[in-house]
Order: structure tokens, then C-alpha cells, then sequence
């Protein structure tokens, strides 16, 4: 049973162009099941200094920013974690009495992964994509020590920009390399975009591979994730990562980390 | 059962210096009985024009002005309804696709409460008080044809000024006149403030009377309305106002009118 609503509640909210379902049921599952006097709404807006303007005068706790605010919402705070100030991209506001700080919990998240998948320093891998998402992949990559990488994008000028401010080298295609690891930070296999049902990765080199890692969540069993699965390699899947970076993002917002089957609960829930 | 949130539940706020309990709990109340997929959040804040902002940036429905903004609120807004531009003061924000327009439901309440308890046009009447709330009520009085009224206020200018501008007199005190209808539109017998507990009128005007309104609604039954309910004067109370006022905000949010047990029900619920 939800809190009945009092003078007391605190609201967190995310903002993005076009707002999902996932993080506010996934949210308000965990305030729910946790007795915390929450309420997360998603909103989204045209006018992004309004919006963090009004995080500030109404006291809003905690936001989660997605598409296309990642970049230009940090001339809007006072104070970036290290997780926002390395690349330089945020995904969450946290409000402290008038204060905002940002974070980067993609970037977090991408960090935990490869470390609970046990994924060995010395991969080889590639990634494709050049995004604000690619950035906190491949930070999360570089800063965890995995050296042996190549960023694959076909935008060559924002390909080369993320490579070189990481040290990792640039191909526009993979060529004849074949990396243990293949990371998709690409529309590539997502639904509704222009390349759904595809894979972001040839047959051969995907054979070629230990572990598929693609951040597309929605599926989630992207036709990568689903080709790597039937060929017994390793896979980490975009719901692992929306997932643990909520679940970051909950705990900055409300100081409290749920159990681990609390989460994988609000998980299910959020997905159904 | 309140229905879970999703991307298209719409919020209404209220703002004030200091958010109280009864508007969010008769509009959550009424959503859920309802079935309508709003939520209504308590807001306080230092800053206006950034939460004014906020509601347009974010799309916020519809927002309730409580001291101390129901003035300066008025710059900030597109388009004053006739309830707001008579009397300069407003209560009520409904953002229609980012087009803000103000409404005073208090006003529109106490026209309402001077019909439904059937008080003679030609009643003589005392209103004592000279702020926001003495504007509204004042105003529905003049607008509703009750010409036979006197202004009582101890502070001159502010009492001046309000009587003059609707034709009415001034008097600083009550003296010898004993008027049919008694008004208190001061903070005397509020709880919590520095005349808690005490009339807002002489025993002995109470007594002259014929009726009694007090538009105190913490506690409803003030001082005044006791008195005049144990001398068996006709009552018209501060919960009526707050009640009816928020309701022709839910209307206004929503475009559903509650029925009137629904209202009712609401309002038990809002108190409890």
C-alpha cells in the first residue's frame, strides 16, 4: 500500500523528451515496498532552464535526466561528481536544500557490471557508438583499466573526439579485428529506431567473441543479445544497466539501498 | 485503490509558506475515488517566479496560491479570469499547454455560500479584516448586491482602501452599530496565532445578530461560531470556504465535477 500522500512527501522526477514508464514504477515499486514518504513523476519538457529552475524553487529531491539534456544540463548545476566531471555528462540531479549536484550513474552502473560479470582487465574489445552514452561506457571502460580497446563509429569526427579523450584508437568499421568483448552503445537493434531487429555486429565476429554487452533496453534481448545467448557467450544486457543505475540513483535520492531482492522485484515490476 | 502512476499522470501543486494537509488529501482523495490519473503534491518555496516557471516548464496542471503569493503571482501569469481581475488576487493557476490562467476560488466560493445559506440581499453586515482574503470575500459581497456593509479594520490605510474601492465605509471599530451579518476575515481565533481563542466580535454583537461567518478554518469552529451556534445563529464556517473553494479547483484541474456525496466524503476525509 502507497504512503497516503502528506505535506511532508518529497517528489523526485526525471525529465526527458520522451518519458518512460520504467524508472517511475521501478521508484515508486521501492517507496512503496521501503514505507519512504516519495513520489517519483516523469516529465517531460521543452524548456530545460525552467526545469531546473523549478527542481531548485520547489525543493524537487532528486532528477532523472535522459535524452536530450545529458550535456547541457550541467551549466544548470552548482557541483559535479566525479561520475558527471570525467565525461562530462549527467543523468542525475540530487537537490540538498537549494544545492544540485550531478552524477552519472550510467556511468556507475557500466562500472559494477563489469566488475560483478567478472569481465578480466585484459579484454580485448569494441565498442560502437559515439553518444553521450558511449562516453559513459567507455569512461567506465578506460577508468576500470581495460586498456585493449577500439571505439568502431561511423561519425568519424565524434568517433575520433571520444577515442582520443579516452587514449582508445578509432576505426569507422571493425574491419578485420575480432575482440573478445563487442559493445553496442548504438540505436542498433532498438525498437522503434531505424535499425530494429539488427544486429550491431556481423555473425562471424559475434562467433569470434566471449561476451556480447549491448546497452539497448528496450528489448533488452536485442537480436545481439539473443544471438549471443544461443552461441553461450557471456551476455550483459541494457536492462542490467537501466536497472543498477536507478537503483543508484535511488539510493542519492533517498539514502536508502534496498535488498537485493527488493530490487530484482522492482525490477519485474517496473518491466510488467 | 489509487492507480499507479504512469508517464501520463498529470500533477496539481499547491504553493504556500507553509503547506498544510487538507488540499492534497481532498484532491488525492477525489482522484482515487474518481479514477482520474492525477496526483496532487504540497509545495512550499522562497522563490516565485521560479516555481511559476517550474509549472510551465514541467507542465504542471494546476497550482493552488496561498499566502504570501496570492499577489505578486499575478505578474507571472498570462490571463486573469473575472474571479481574479476584479479583486487583484488570486488562488488558482491552470496551465492549459503552457498558457497560465488565474482564478480565485475563494471569491467564487463565498458568492456560493452566500446563495446556498440564502442571506437576504438587504442584510446589514460587519466584515472585519482588510487583507487578501477580505478583498475576496468582500468583493463576492458587493458583486452579489449586498450594499448594506461596513468595512472594520484597525489598520486604516489597508481597511481605507478596500472599502473605498468597493462602497463601502470604514470604520476602525464597530461601535454602536450592531449588524445582521457578522464577518471575520482576521486571523482572531486561529489556531496558532497571537489571538488563538478569542472572538472576533463583543458578546454583545454576537447577541444583536442574525448571523454569523467566520472564515477561520483551523479550527473551523472558532470562538465566533460557537458562540453564535449556542445562541442559535445562523453559521456559515472557514471549513465550508476552504471545502467548497478546493472544489471548484478539482473542477477546474479536471473537468469533473464530484457529486455531492463524493464531495462530501472528500472533505470528511481531508479533516480526518
Amino acid at each position: 500500500m502507497q504512503m497516503n500522500p502528506n505535506r511532508d512527501t518529497q517528489l523526485c522526477m526525471s525529465l526527458s523528451g520522451r518519458p518512460g514508464n520504467f524508472g517511475l514504477r521501478f521508484h515508486n515499486h521501492l517507496y512503496e515496498q521501503l514505507g519512504l514518504n516519495f513520489y517519483y513523476k516523469a516529465f517531460s519538457s521543452h524548456d530545460l532552464p525552467g526545469a531546473v529552475g523549478g527542481i531548485r524553487a520547489l525543493g524537487i529531491r532528486g532528477c532523472g535526466v535522459s535524452m536530450p539534456f545529458k550535456e547541457a544540463c550541467i551549466a544548470l548545476v552548482d557541483e559535479l561528481d566525479a561520475s558527471a566531471a570525467a565525461i562530462q555528462s549527467i543523468n542525475t540531479i540530487v537537490n540538498t536544500d537549494g544545492h544540485l549536484k550531478a552524477y552519472n550513474t550510467d556511468y556507475i552502473a557500466v562500472a559494477q557490471l563489469l566488475e560483478t560479470h567478472a569481465v578480466p582487465k585484459d579484454t580485448t574489445f569494441a565498442l560502437r557508438g559515439s553518444g553521450g552514452m558511449a562516453k559513459a561506457v567507455a569512461s567506465a571502460l578506460r577508468d576500470g583499466g581495460y586498456t585493449n580497446g577500439l571505439i568502431v563509429a561511423r561519425n568519424e569526427r565524434a568517433g575520433r573526439a571520444l577515442a582520443e579523450s579516452l587514449g582508445y584508437p578509432w576505426q569507422a568499421e571493425l574491419g578485420e579485428r575480432r575482440p573478445q568483448m563487442l559493445i553496442n552503445v548504438t540505436p542498433v537493434g532498438m525498437d522503434g529506431g531505424p535499425e530494429a531487429g539488427q544486429l550491431a555486429y556481423e555473425t562471424e565476429v559475434i562467433a569470434a567473441a566471449d561476451i556480447v554487452f549491448d546497452v539497448v533496453a528496450i528489448p533488452s534481448e536485442t537480436p545481439l543479445i539473443v544471438r549471443g545467448r544461443a552461441e553461450g557467450k557471456q551476455v550483459i544486457t541494457g536492462l542490467e544497466v537501466i536497472a543498477l543505475q536507478a537503483l543508484e540513483q535511488f539510493v542519492l535520492y533517498t539514502g536508502v539501498r534496498p535488498t537485493d531482492e527488493q530490487f530484482q522485484q522492482a525490477v519485474a515490476f517496473a518491466r510488467s
